[in-house]
């Protein structure tokens, strides 16, 4: 009985290789570990040995927020992980939950986290260390250091965020089609494509490093010669991220190290390329290419030019990398070559001129006389080996001789050959790290190049970057949105400086309110990421975070009123949102009745105002809420142009100051041919709205009660315009 | 050269068999004819002989209305009808557009149309008339009489409330899935299933005949085992309306009129369970039963019983039906018995054992004998026919007589055959007009049979009509929606008398407010249809017209802005209804801004209390219009009931007295964890929208201005409640 040990357990977050893995696509695998009020979130991609924690300061949708657009398949928890937070998980996330009770880190493996210095973060990673090392049972050499993730270095941006914008999964189908991936996405390698999609799920906060990435897209956009053959050279540079994995968990083939090979044999011609863009930014970003040459130099000596998919059928190894392999290749040719011989020279002393030398499976070497022609064969020297029905098939000393010297040469080359691969295989373990670096450096330029492509193919502008919080664009576009309209597009500006915190958009539905919000969020993103935004002109400051409450996110959390989902959407962001966020919010309230809809939108624009002070894009169909520039200095009311052609509404998409024609609706029920009795009242009941509204005032009484229970900064009265 | 004449053109309303033509679907060409202000719209439908001719007064947009629902493929034009009509008729409908110039009837059809009084109905007809008689160059037999359809019969639909309601078709994908038709539908015949479109797309405005139909229902449901048996032969009746356009277009064939047949025979069976029904509203649906004997006995003489589909090749006739017939079947019989016989006795005279006699299609009968034996045969008397390897085939003289004799009674009966087919068919096409009427009849048995299985498998109840528009509904539900949601679905009441014009209907979204008002609308739709409703108990008026703004109907109309279409439908409503018509508003204005949306909403709201006084079920979020039960008598408040369970809104979908709670929305926000600063101050936002709003009085000046230039009859103030 064949004792079988499991070798290896697969599970969503610990694939390898084949269909489930896509390569554009990193497969992490997360842990989570509660410490007081910390979360502890690590996370291993096993295809490419990338190894992170960060720590999450907050609730469990913080965490959910920080795990969504990861292609986190699964997560690892402590044993003893509450209940209630795995529910929650499973409710918003499509991931598989696994347990783990131990979290201890052996010797040999500490190195992965000494450069940890809080014990917490060495204790969370331990969970999902150990769960691997359970479950994979092999040597993990290609595990990356763990690198501390400090979440403070990278934008915000939260779950429904993320989704609403559909940065890198479309609302409609979760694929890529219509997301902003999919416009700026011009990578040439997989390892790009994944960094990209890294790049706008953490846009930077450093204005240094955003600035030197425009510098670098500059570059090459001015490069454009220079920048073409770059890319068509990535095109030789094969997935070394993944290949590291590979080598690492030895499963490479020697074609694998062959791909190793040439991609290390592109980089002296990407480096001379990098110099040829004569700006230190460029060609600093691929660093120590000489010692990839040892490398390359390794393969080149060993590696056969065009070996098998098997390492067990020999043909992987140069001729005169080992001495004994060339030796034994050498026996194996001449005995070949001694029997291509035999047969003229056996013709000649037979005189038989039929006779033949071949060679079966079975039988090995033979010489094949005919019947008619043995009585010309030298008694004793031909021993009968196979009889056929015309002909009998003899071998003779020297032919077993040579025979024998052949097979044994030809067996002991491939065991030495796959002893010789095994050997160049561990060799090449020990470079794994700086594999890893130079995919990383080979990631980062395809995602700059891609930027550089996209930039310049849609007339995108470089932002200016500014510390005041000033955010100034000329005709901006939505990078998605133009893509399908082209020139049917209509480009609008923002202008929101130190004097304005919020623009209230007013105007009719489909006139293009939501499509203007998102572009500006867009483009935040896109500069923050460090690519140029499709616009004329633009400056921006570097925000924190960014929040939406957009419509469309009805249907995503299922079994909630859509008007509970806007209010949870809301809550986030003003209860995170700071002076340096961005937030956009789409029509706040109308999931409810008038009055109360139009009073929460209003309390929380104030307070917005009052206590965030954070940059706010509000639209909302309360058209009472534009009075509200009377009472809050740094609001500011912006709306969608409406034209009327013959007798037709026509939507211009032109955002322009003040607030909307007030009877817009009247004017199209008009068009619309309803009794003038009812145009006429409408229009009389506007009035006595409009005019009702302008004398209204809070009571006072109330108004004390609130300020003595909250010490808050409220507005004294919202409506202080007075009309004749 | 052959000449060949055009014989017939197929065009999309002219399809007569085939996988175009649906069998439950009736397939209608229409024509319109505009004179002065009356469009005269005309139909056939060539595959039943169903004529008809209807006159509207009024614009385009109520000629489409009449158009649709309808399966109108083609609309014949007169060549000098308006052009921007005609792109309406195109933009609204799927319709292709012929044209035709000329509208004489011939003398010999002239009593098609005699029964039509007004000369303009004739015109019109003429022209679809000429257009058939024209494209289809044959005689047109199973054509019924036009018939005039007085639309005053029957209720009112307009385009957006056949959509709206889905009766016939879904919105999501225009199929039956979904759809009130789907749930009605459960006929046996496919005639039933086309009459059952045709009532739901008309029902009833004759209290009388609504009686009727309920009473046969009622009887129906009563004696379900006299029920399974009537269904259970149904099924012997084949679609006798399409047999009879296929009669009269001569394409029959022997297998169609055997399908008559037993349709035929299945008649006094189903007359005399008719009878045990016991109730003379249901034994009158068939009558005249004895004159179909006739036919029956017709075909019954003369059809074999197993006739191929071709009419060429005989066996389409019973014997002892046509003397001539039965003797050349005679001949044919005795020359095979002989050639039979032959055989035996030839082998006898001449003492060849191997002779044989046999047949082939060359050279007709014949007698082989081998070629051994040919000496035995008598001199003279065998004439060579054929030599073969071995053997010689002869004819003898009483051989090529029996042969001929043969042939030629074969070719005769044949030839007969056919002859007699032609003659029944033509016999039977006197008969079309019976057995139209007899369709007629089935279809109605069907469909009042489907609505007595529906109503007890649903538990429907049978309404009580009344002359007071009183509209009582004790447990009303959904008949679509209580399909899918089974037990969980939420009955509710709906109660109108004379002081009730208007229910105001408030409450959050997802609440269920708008399957509250399709389902009265539906249950108006069915009580008038003649079938059972979905409540408990149901007193119920007859409506002459149902108007609906539903939302939903947002991408139907392209190019529209979905205000737009909002207002066209609420003007559409107000300009056409009266006070005995249903009207259904929900959320009127929502596609605006706050104030001029709930103007228009208020001012609509007056407008139909005042002035049209019609049934009228309003959904809104303009929490402040509850206060027009105030100033407006028969309008009341009733709102959806929602709780709180755990700190989750949850939706009873139970509809109660008096007005929503206001503070809905911001509950929900509390529940969303808002800041309290923001609840506080939207609590007392709410509080201080509240008061002015109750405070609020039109301008006087401008109310006279109105009541000057209009003469109306507005309401002095629209809001006069106080509270303290």
């Amino acid at each position: 009985v064949v004792k079988r040990e499991v070798i290896q357990v697969i599970t969503p977050g610990t694939i390898m290789e084949g269909n489930m893995l896509k390569e554009n696509e990193n497969n992490y695998l997360a842990s989570l570990y509660l410490f007081e009020d910390d979360f502890i979130v690590s996370y291993v991609d096993l295809s490419t040995g990338e190894s992170f924690v960060s720590k999450v300061n907050g609730n469990i949708k913080d965490v959910i927020g920080e795990l969504y657009n990861r292609p986190v398949k699964e997560v690892v928890l402590p044993t003893d992980f509450p209940e209630d937070l795995k529910e929650t998980l499973t409710h918003y996330l499509d991931v598989t939950l696994s347990s783990e009770h131990d979290n201890q880190i052996p010797k040999e493996f500490q190195k992965l986290v000494t450069g940890l210095e809080d014990t917490r973060l060495v204790h969370g990673f331990g969970y999902l260390f150990q769960y691997i090392f359970r479950s994979q049972k092999r040597f993990l050499a290609h595990l990356q250091a763990v690198q501390f993730i400090e979440l403070n270095d990278y934008m915000k941006l939260d779950l429904y965020s993320k989704r609403n914008l559909e940065l890198i999964e479309s609302l409609r189908d979760q694929s890529k089609k219509g997301t902003l991936l999919s416009v700026l996405d011009k990578t040439i390698t997989a390892m790009g494509s994944r960094m990209l999609k890294k790049w706008i799920d953490r846009p930077l906060l450093s204005k240094g490093q955003i600035a030197e990435r425009h510098q670098q897209v500059h570059t090459m956009m001015e490069h454009f010669m220079e920048r073409d053959e770059l890319r068509e050279s990535l095109k030789n540079v094969y997935d070394l991220e993944r290949l590291a994995g590979r080598i690492s968990y030895g499963n490479v083939n020697a074609r694998d190290l062959l791909q190793l090979k040439r991609s290390l044999g592109a980089l002296p011609q990407i480096k001379q390329l990098l110099n040829l863009f004569d700006h230190p930014s460029v060609s600093s970003l691929l660093s120590e290419v000489e010692s990839y040459q040892e490398i390359f130099e390794i393969l080149d000596s060993a590696l056969a030019e065009n070996p098998p998919v098997l390492i067990t059928e020999g043909n992987l190894i140069k001729d005169g990398y080992h001495k004994q392999l060339d030796e034994y290749r050498e026996v194996n040719r001449n005995g070949k070559s001694w029997i291509a011989e035999l047969e003229a020279k056996e013709r000649e002393e037979t005189g038989i001129k039929s006779l033949k030398v071949g060679f079966n499976k079975v039988f090995g070497y033979y010489i094949e006389v005919t019947r008619a022609n043995l009585a010309h064969l030298a008694e004793g020297r031909y021993e009968r080996k196979q009889t056929l029905a015309n002909a009998e098939r003899f071998v003779t000393p020297e032919l077993k001789e040579k025979e024998r010297m052949i097979l044994e040469a030809q067996e002991k080359s491939t065991t030495l050959e796959y002893e010789l691969f095994l050997e160049l295989r561990d060799q090449i373990k020990s470079y794994i790290p700086a594999l890893q670096t130079l995919a990383e450096q080979i990631s980062k330029i395809d995602c700059l190049l891609s930027f550089a492509m996209v930039s310049e193919e849609n007339n995108y502008t470089k932002p200016v970057l500014n510390d005041e919080q000033q955010l100034r664009i000329r005709e901006g576009r939505h990078p998605v949105v133009e893509q399908v309209m082209k020139e049917m597009f209509v480009p609008n500006d923002i202008q929101m400086d130190e004097s304005t915190d919020i623009l209230l958009i007013t105007g009719p539905n489909m006139a293009g309110k939501s499509t203007y919000m998102r572009q500006v969020a867009l483009m935040i993103i896109m500069n923050q990421v460090g690519c140029f935004v499709p616009a004329t002109e633009a400056e921006m400051p570097v925000f924190d975070q960014i929040f939406t409450r957009i419509g469309a996110a009805d249907d995503l959390v299922s079994g909630q009123s859509t008007f509970m989902v806007e209010m949870m959407e809301a809550e986030h962001a003003v209860r995170h949102a700071t002076e340096r966020s961005f937030i956009l919010l789409d029509e706040i309230g109308r999931g409810t009745s008038t009055y109360d809809g139009m009073a929460l939108a209003q309390s929380i624009v104030e307070y917005i105002h009052q206590q965030v002070g954070a940059k706010t894009l509000f639209s909302t169909h309360y058209h009472e809420l534009t009075s509200l520039d009377k009472s809050l200095s740094r609001l500011r009311n912006v709306h969608v142009e409406v034209d009327e052609e013959d007798g037709e509404v026509v939507f211009l998409h032109h955002i322009k100051e003040g607030k909307a024609d007030k009877s817009y609706g009247i004017h199209v029920a008009k068009l619309a041919d309803l009794p003038e009795d009812i145009i006429q009242r409408a229009y009389q009941l506007l009035e006595s709205f409009e005019a009702t509204s302008v004398l209204r005032e809070e009571k006072p009484q109330k108004q004390l009660t609130l300020f003595e229970e909250d010490q808050g900064t409220l507005p004294v009265t919202a409506n202080v315009e007075v009309i004749d």
